[in-house]
């Protein structure tokens, strides 16, 4: 990375156009972290009573940043977002702590808040001091500049190794009133299951209690980026935020939340499966975005396990990169699941054509449309445990020379 | 595959002597069951009251001739053993069962015994039929040209992506006697934790109580091939097996083992860690061996899981690939183990050289010797978990180009 400039993913998707959420004021510019010929700042200012939900990593090892939303998030309120790319502040003992503190401090006294209404994350290399005075230096000409359509730059400006910006807009109803949720993310490898994944903000004009943000941003996050994995790697900086403004008027949420945001809840998993899709289309050296269904298992968990063996699996990630519907290990990698299975019940489809059925191949299946299948640029697999009601989907990519091009050399 | 030339692993060790064993007749020769211009079966002859002992793969769907070990097993008594390579006889459902019967059967009747005295194992492509009549067909002919002297040709017959033949031998003594301990393995991909990996043949011509041999032979297989990963697959038609032909005389081994089988004992070890370091050595596309020792973990067990996790990271494997002492990722993957782990207590070493201690870089560190280190074939990473005592040793390969190669072109 470094500002070296790898192709677009084959599989990248447009960035669609982001309106202005009400209440967020945004905009990107430089601090010269890393990256000296590109933005690498991105700020937030939110108005006073918004709320806030946030969802981390699982590693054990996390960066300064998320220990910094973790303690902040507690509150449940947010003034301020600050991101910074192409260092992570991880594993920076003392002075990584410092740099979260410093920078809370410098951006809470430009917005008028408490340092712990200020959000932090960062990603890029670890283990390298985040210059401080660069950060703290580049943020109050870029509050200066604040506005509310600087959506598209902060997509852009939170990038490392991604080779298109991730954005996703909808709109929902909460009574009467029509609110907006968008969002935008980073991330393209160390995408990983059980955790929060990469980078990604959420906001919104609607007034939402903390609590039941929290709840709408976890069960969201489940089912889109847990469900998403590259190389089954579970970065340190992995963070979900999302910021409820209450800038736009609607009827009263109340405490518990409940039917009157069933739609809202829709937009929101809705934005957060656009940019968990985006996610894997940019995975490191992808060149085919696979999605992998389970049903059968013997629960839903079960299922969920198996279909993220296969999704990890760098036999069947290198199978599809090679255009080979090599179902064969689709079969070894529903077995190391660990998962209850019966090879002998066990079915397994590629594009919609079943290859093997309870326990061996099918007799003169028709291979013509599964090499065709195997030639695009989505693959589907479907597997069949034969045991259970339990299903899951998951996505990945595949494994290239691609991926090893780009992390053989990522400090370079 | 099949055939293919693929150049010898850099890490390629020669293959040792392998002298006779006594009372194992073995030879080797061709089926043409998938291979058709090299050996492809290999065949052992054991004498009247010769033991056995196996380990397996852990992975639920395992291949027919696994199914078929397990039950044998249960009689503790062997007289041959044939291996195929180039067609696995996984998830062939019942023909493949059936494949398995009639081999046995025919074996059987060669030498004289039962067919559940005969164990077979097969490796290559899943899900084919594998040709029976050809197998049956080769056996009488391979069977009149055994001789003792067959172990270079075998350790060459029963590979499949191997770059190199993997062989290893020890001698040790029983009371006053004099006994060999002799293996072959094969297996370059799916080496994963927690399984017996690959297909390894040992044999020996002490006379062991079929018990005492299963415990010598499960402790070290976890010592040895539970410790070795190259992309963190489990095949479905991993195997050890372990045979003592009883042929030398020697003091007898009481039916709980002892103190007198100490030093045989440590030659099965060796032999066990000799091939499955050859098996990493010829990790598919490795450039670099690497070995990770974890020191300071909670138990010896967490410290395995922490091991294992580094060893399995794409990100730390690609990395090293790059010859880059990316100590940074190696954090990430310790955090991602889920074990107990304190970012601040955390002390990384490559090379010898410690790079990060207590949670943060090392001040002036010096970087050539690990500039230097890295440009090696062999690479040592040491972590310091710094919360207890619990240790643990593991060893991988590099992630390059050359696994891509390998195994996006597997069946073509």
């Amino acid at each position: 990375m470094a500002g070296k400039d790898l192709p677009v993913s084959p599989l990248a998707l447009p960035l669609p156009e982001l309106p202005p959420v009400p209440g967020v004021s945004l905009g990107s510019g430089r601090a010269a972290i890393r990256y000296t010929t590109r933005e690498d700042v991105t700020m937030m200012v939110f108005p006073q009573g918004t709320t806030v939900a946030g969802v981390f990593t699982k590693n054990k090892c996390p960066g300064a940043p998320v220990d910094w939303c973790r303690a902040a998030l507690a509150g449940g309120k947010a003034r301020a977002l600050v991101v910074t790319a192409g260092n992570s502040n991880v594993f920076t003992g003392k002075a990584g702590r410092q740099t979260c503190a410093d920078t809370a401090a410098a951006m809470a006294q430009l917005a008028g808040c408490k340092p712990k209404e200020v959000f932090l994350a960062s990603t890029g290399v670890i283990g390298e001091k985040l210059p401080t005075e660069k950060l703290v230096a580049a943020l109050p000409g870029l509050f200066g500049a604040l506005g509310d359509d600087g959506w598209q730059g902060a997509a852009r400006a939170i990038m490392t190794t991604d080779t298109f910006p991730k954005g996703a807009t909808r709109t929902a109803r909460i009574g009467d009133a029509t609110v907006t949720v968008s969002g935008i993310a980073k991330g393209s490898g160390m995408i990983a299951p059980d955790m929060a994944t990469m980078l990604c903000f959420l906001a919104t004009d609607a007034k939402i209690p903390a609590p039941v943000l929290q709840k709408i941003l976890a069960k969201g996050s489940d089912r889109s980026f847990n469900c998403v994995t590259v190389d089954s790697d579970t970065s340190t900086s992995d963070t979900v935020l999302m910021f409820a403004t209450g800038a736009t008027k609607h009827a009263r949420v109340p405490a518990e939340g409940g039917a009157m945001l069933k739609d809202f809840t829709r937009a929101v998993h809705e934005v957060l499966m656009d940019l968990a899709l985006m996610v894997a289309r940019d995975g490191e050296g992808a060149q085919k975005l696979i999605q992998i269904d389970v049903t059968g298992a013997v629960s839903a968990k079960s299922a969920h396990r198996i279909a993220m063996s296969i999704a990890n699996s760098p036999l069947v990630k290198t199978a599809i990169a090679g255009e080979d519907a090599n179902w064969g290990r689709i079969v070894m990698a529903v077995g190391k699941a660990g998962e209850p299975a019966d090879r002998d019940k066990l079915s397994v489809a590629v594009g919609g054509t079943w290859m093997a059925r309870e326990g061996g191949v099918v007799a003169g299946y028709d291979e013509t449309p599964v090499v065709a299948h195997m030639k695009g640029r989505e693959v589907m697999i479907e597997v069949d445990i034969g045991l259970g009601r339990g299903k899951a989907r998951v996505w990945t990519c595949d494994l290239t020379h691609g991926y090893i091009d780009i992390n053989g050399s990522y400090r370079s």
